[in-house]
């Protein structure tokens, strides 16, 4: 593919996409393909001539788009959004132009710096204590996710903790100790926390325990929730040394009760003195809000803290990856983290003036994927991002506003909470096992029919459902539909009363029934 | 930015692009800015309404572009190369445009089975076993970088073996055998394997031992290299568990004698039992060559192996990231990383019939990667990409043939291997000392005046330059140019020869002189 080949191509591809984000909504919002569908209509292998773009390029209608599943179509209200805009894929194909695995900062100084700049420029929006800023001790790095930002940030801890509680040994008994405590560390999370703590845990070889959450507290964390399992494990043997907080759990969008917790944890070990607990607030989705001032009292206690990490990707219209983590001191993660062989020295990395991300991260290389947090900030501005966030939470306030008017039917179990409301299916006579079946019937039957996409979860042992309306293209009329569907699904399934969508679901003709048989 | 603005920008993009690529050459390949220099240009945070388009993007040229080292020059030389190429780039546009951080099969199906397929195609044409095939108990995954691919397969390896030797046991036993074992177990690799593999024996919290390897061997390990360290072990009570075995070794493209290990491993302990050593083989550079039949005969012992992995992204025309690792039993991977909350179960994945891929990796959400290889498998065509790996081969050999021609002036250290050579400069006085003085200093002459990149490594306590010309623009004419600069430089610093480079950068004029001061 020579240059103008690839004007005409990528002009092609352009009107493809602007295209598709036009007419997204009219697409059924999650894929209806049978698992193994791809190959049955792929060849064996590759061409053994190459193959003019045009033949490629019609391949994505009819062989990928059926199988995606519409994450920008506002129809989309499941999991948390992943928001993609024009300057986020712009910023992308930039970043692929360039391409450069920088590991180090000559290898593209630029990548470098204008990931330090642009984190910087966040940790001042989202009202970070300036213990964060790459001006002090800390600093933030580019992550691709936040699972691996909890999987860097834990190792970290791991070695932190072993180095500072065993610096008074040597020999042979820094060794016991050593293997010792590796047996008996453990990471905690509370319930509510996402899943990632837990697989980091496995990843760093830890224990990992769970803190248990309450109904009546909104499923926050507490410091005395916390308490009891620090000393639970005090009992037991166990070194608990990482703490991971949420700031917007994924089922409910809970924030942790991050003041009541800072004195448990002093109380335990006091905050810069070996055997702290390295706390990481993980606020992955709920984050992008902290960017509103009114939002912004909840990073009071967050200098008591070591990490933390919000993802661009989920609720700031930049493309997946663009995972923000921030360390108060960035020298733990060089500690953990940094090999300088040969091949890797040279004379800028050792002169101490530039930052080498590799040392701050899993993968030795990365991708130029500052640029399209670049690209968003400015495209959008400080108050377009604001507006882009308090549409969102007007929206959630809307769909919960309309979810109570019918509390005959609907039971709100949290929120609006970040847009976020999670709710149940009242049934005809009060029955836990019988509200458990019909909200996980309802679920699924709206989900079958495919108009719109929405997630359960399982909260304190109860069934409930997940609406949130948060990418970029989202509007009312999306939530007042989703909650008309909703309401006809649910009277359907209880009360047996013929909704639109089943007659027309039946014609197999509008509102596409999803049913793949 | 709408529809209409984003078709204007993307074009104005698109022409930057391909401007870029076309005139790439003329650029300084190395960037010459100093540390700090994009914070002095950059505002302190991001404006507070939105820019248009076409202010973002003279910053381009104007502020970033300085800061680049430019590894798509056909000038770039250094480390190995990072290819980037116009389908790829089709591909990672589409891949934004489509976000979805598909963790489930449900969460967009084909960004899930593209990936097997294209894995499974890749595989084939790398002549891998069929064991490494999804349609075995095996599978392959993309993975951000080979870093990243060999923390995973680690920490696997590292869960199956203490799985698996303490499997007779139970109670206070098993807890006091596994605490044991967590401390004597040590990963291992060669002293010319990549630092990947002590990073990531530092991640998964294991011991790490290099197995010395010599330049009569080429600088590849063999059984007997591997015997010797295994005994050592065995009399320290180490438990080795885990081994990087290189196709294609960093500093020399060194390819480990894969035959003579088996044997040595099968003595250790036998394939498939317990207490067997998981076998990682890393060919993130070289490995691109295997879809050339006359290499195919390194792929032999791979069955006896447990691990592969290569990087499109280095020398198969595919942009960062797209790193391809190979296991042959899947359930390792998911044993060690699977973790199942209640808002990640759905029908699909409890069926069995789909592959979640977030199963066998660090992270949980994943880009839609296999689109970029897919696009480039297709534009080149087989004949095309071998093609384009032997073009290379044929340009060391070149490069190589020149050095050779100047016996006098440098001495070659290995290869052409992969179109690497190593080489180091000839003093005047037979001196290891001033050999090595005198070669470093002709590699910082040549990258400060900067119409090259090349790197330095040491390899067996001796300073060598590494040349290397790999990527997709290189031609005969710049290695020839290459081999000039250095004949030049190394005549000017060894001979007090005056170099046509000296006078025309002592003009400051052209041939830029790097030196930022």
């Amino acid at each position: 593919m020579d240059s103008k080949q690839f004007k005409a191509a990528a002009t092609s591809a352009i009107d493809e996409i602007v295209n598709y984000y036009d007419t997204i909504e009219n697409r059924p919002v999650l894929s209806s393909v049978e698992p193994g569908y791809l190959k049955r209509i792929l060849p064996d292998g590759p061409p053994q001539d190459g193959e003019p773009w045009a033949d490629i390029q019609k391949d994505i209608e009819t062989k990928i788009m059926p199988g995606l599943t519409h994450w920008q179509s506002p129809n989309f209200m499941a999991f948390f959004p992943a928001s993609s805009t024009f300057p986020g894929m712009l910023g992308e194909l930039y970043s692929a132009a360039f391409t450069a695995p920088a590991f180090n900062w000559i290898c593209s100084p630029a990548v470098t710096e204008l990931e330090t700049v642009v984190l910087d420029w966040l940790a001042k929006l989202f009202n970070l204590p300036e213990c964060y800023l790459s001006t002090t001790h800390g600093g933030g790095v580019i992550q691709g996710s936040a699972s691996e930002a909890v999987v860097t940030v834990m190792v970290a801890a791991r070695d932190k903790y072993l180095r500072e509680t065993t610096a008074h040994l040597s020999g042979l008994e820094l060794e016991n100790a050593l293997a010792h405590k590796r047996s008996t560390m453990v990471a905690l999370g509370s319930e509510a926390a996402h899943s990632s703590t837990q697989k980091a845990a496995q990843i760093a070889g830890v224990r990992y325990r769970s803190v248990p959450v309450s109904k009546e507290n909104n499923f926050s964390m507490t410091g005395a929730d916390l308490e009891k399992v620090l000393e639970q494990c005090k009992a037991q043997g166990l070194e608990p040394f990482f703490l991971t907080a949420t700031l917007g759990s994924t089922s409910t969008c809970a924030v942790d009760d991050f003041g009541s917790m800072v004195p448990t944890l002093a109380k335990h070990a006091p905050l810069n003195q070996p055997g702290e607990i390295w706390v990481h607030v993980d606020a992955a989705y709920a984050g992008a809000a902290l960017i509103c001032p009114e939002f912004q009292h909840l990073t009071t206690s967050f200098e008591h803290f070591h990490s933390f990490n919000t993802n661009m990707h989920k609720w700031l219209l930049t493309n997946f990856d663009a995972s923000c983590l921030y360390v108060k001191k960035r020298k733990d993660l060089i500690d953990a983290l940094s090999i300088l062989p040969s091949y890797l020295r040279n004379e800028f990395s050792e002169s101490g003036l530039v930052t080498d991300y590799r040392d701050w991260q899993i993968p030795l290389g990365r991708r130029f994927r500052s640029l399209k947090i670049w690209f968003v900030l400015r495209t959008y501005g400080v108050n377009g991002l604001q507006a882009h966030i308090r549409k969102h939470v007007h929206l959630g306030e809307i769909f919960a506003g309309l979810i109570k008017t019918r509390g005959d039917l609907f039971e709100i179990v949290t929120g609006p909470t970040f847009a976020l409301t999670v709710f149940n299916i009242v049934p005809k006579v009060a029955n836990k096992a019988e509200q458990d079946r019909l909200t996980k019937e309802v679920y699924e039957l709206v989900n079958k029919r495919g108009e719109i996409y929405i997630t359960s979860s399982v909260v304190s042992g109860v069934y409930v459902i997940r609406v949130v309306s948060a990418n970029p293209l989202a509007e009312e009329k999306n939530v007042r539909r989703a909650f008309e569907i909703l309401v006809e699904t649910a009277e359907e399934l209880r009360d047996g009363k013929l909704s639109s969508m089943t007659t027309i679901s039946g014609n197999g003709v509008l509102n596409g029934s999803k049913d793949a048989n």
